[in-house]
């Protein structure tokens, strides 16, 4: 270890890109479970009857409050879609805060009001919880922590790796919107009063997707590191390329604006309301009108398909 | 809401006492699943096949690493102690790091070792984690949270009102030493060289325990707010009042000499290796006993009974 005495977390280590992957695989191979998965997204575990799926996630945004949620919907979607991306319906949450000291009460108040409503919207009950208050100035205001447990029903198989040659590539909706939001309220630039976060329990839109359309492969919320992470990531995982056909990909107006006026790509921005699913070519067609007959995927689309090309790559 | 404007969260909020249970009490409300336990330690869940337990848990403690252990293995054990003392075998948990933007790499390193220790000697699996980076001055170095899920055997019901007049109250060993090394680091005192963290995976004595005792009725992990706060929860549950002894509570030289220096007292100091159990007269000496033979236990004793007296009060 003693080459690392003085190298130091970046900001960039926590950005859902290389880095990250990169850090995660040195640091964290010192947990020693091979092939567990170890700090993936979520985890699927075999507990007597059922299939369980696990997962956790810190949530460090800022500003706490934007257009389309705040802080609070955000803890409790990030962690159901995490679940529902797993193929597993959300059965309960934890919720831990971390409060800096001399934050509002009334402010911590209105993001519990948001939590609930959230959990509500999700079907998913909140059961267990912390709170650690920290010294002024050594936090954020507030941070929060999700962990959640979800049953994979029966006959349900999502898996990164499980993208294969000839299947389609579905989003369930326009990209960039989340990330973008909070872009503009932390440079404080509009982009136009249309612009907020995607934030939803997409479990709504997953669950009776899984249960009405067969041949759904592969499944990945397109959080930090945007549509193009998660692009990535199957096509490492799976050993297969991706074709992606730009035009296809939909993405509204603001977004489209803001990312030309700010020099960024929507694909590298992250969504809380979006998903990418890899489905076999037979069924995307139905996938795609289930998806758009939804509220949270009306604006769905076909966005590319795999390919044997040499794999691990995304092909524009 | 409009009375509460002006009112900010203070430190005492997060000290496991009476402001953090009003807070609690007052806010949480707001997630509105009556009767179902919002925001305790753990929730229990009965799940196709088995009882299941969950509980969540962030770490904050300052300094990150301190004599008997590191905020790595207080992680672990924490999260694993809350499940124990519900009478959970430890299955999985899950790993969340807030990160501050400079922390070194090495540092973090030697903390992931320790968490692989503490699993290892927990025999609990990391399943699942997150990793966050937030601005320097953001966090205090590094945040943990540990959520965790255990499998509750059949035949168990531990609660915090499962006391009933009669019952002996034990403890596993000498207390306060946790709280005290950590608080003389920070002010820089030196109580002795004995003196640190008594951090320690409870699962390796409880689970067998339960198995071995009957009439054990209910337990609890001594941590914020120490083994006063505990008992004082015990009493207001379960309607009763506990009588403790003071001479035959077990506390070292080392806790019992900085406490005279610094003015406190060791029952209101944090343990993250002692917990309270509440067992039935007849069982007592045999726990008693089972505790002594066990690494975890050598020290352990009983300090009181519970009483008819008025309920909900905590007598010395």
């Amino acid at each position: 270890m003693s080459d690392r005495d003085d190298e130091l977390i970046l900001l960039a280590h926590g950005g859902g890109g290389i880095m990250m992957r990169e850090l995660i695989d040195s640091i964290i191979s010192g947990l020693g479970s091979p092939g567990s998965g170890v700090l993936q997204d979520s985890a699927l575990v075999d507990s007597p009857g059922s299939r369980l799926a696990f997962t956790t996630d810190s949530f460090v945004v800022s500003p706490l409050v934007f257009p389309g949620g705040d802080i609070g919907s955000l803890a409790v979607c990030g962690t159901v879609n995490d679940l529902a991306v797993c193929g597993a319906r959300p059965l309960m949450l934890s919720l831990s805060f971390i409060i800096e000291e001399g934050f509002r009460i009334s402010a911590l108040e209105e993001i519990v009001c948001s939590i609930a409503k959230a959990a509500g919207e999700a079907d998913v009950r909140i059961v267990t919880g912390d709170t650690k208050v920290v010294e002024r100035g050594k936090a954020d205001g507030l941070f929060i922590n999700t962990s959640g447990i979800g049953v994979v029903p029966e006959g349900i198989d999502l898996s990164s790796a499980g993208a294969r040659p000839g299947d389609m590539v579905l989003v369930n909706g326009p990209i960039g919107e989340h990330g973008l939001a909070i872009m503009s309220l932390r440079e404080g630039i509009d982009f136009g009063s249309d612009l907020e976060s995607d934030t939803a329990p997409l479990s709504r839109l997953i669950m009776p997707l899984l249960e009405s359309v067969k041949g759904i492969r592969a499944m990945r919320d397109a959080t930090r590191g945007g549509v193009a992470a998660v692009l990535n990531e199957i096509a490492g995982d799976s050993g297969v390329s991706i074709r992606i056909d730009e035009e296809s990909i939909p993405v509204s107006a603001a977004v489209r604006n803001g990312c030309e006026l700010m020099g960024y790509d929507p694909l590298h921005i992250a969504n809380e309301g979006k998903f990418i699913a890899i489905v076999a070519e037979e069924s995307a067609e139905k996938a795609l009108s289930f998806m758009r007959s939804h509220t949270l995927g009306r604006g769905a689309a076909i966005i590319g398909r795999v390919s044997n090309e040499p794999p691990g790559h995304v092909i524009m």
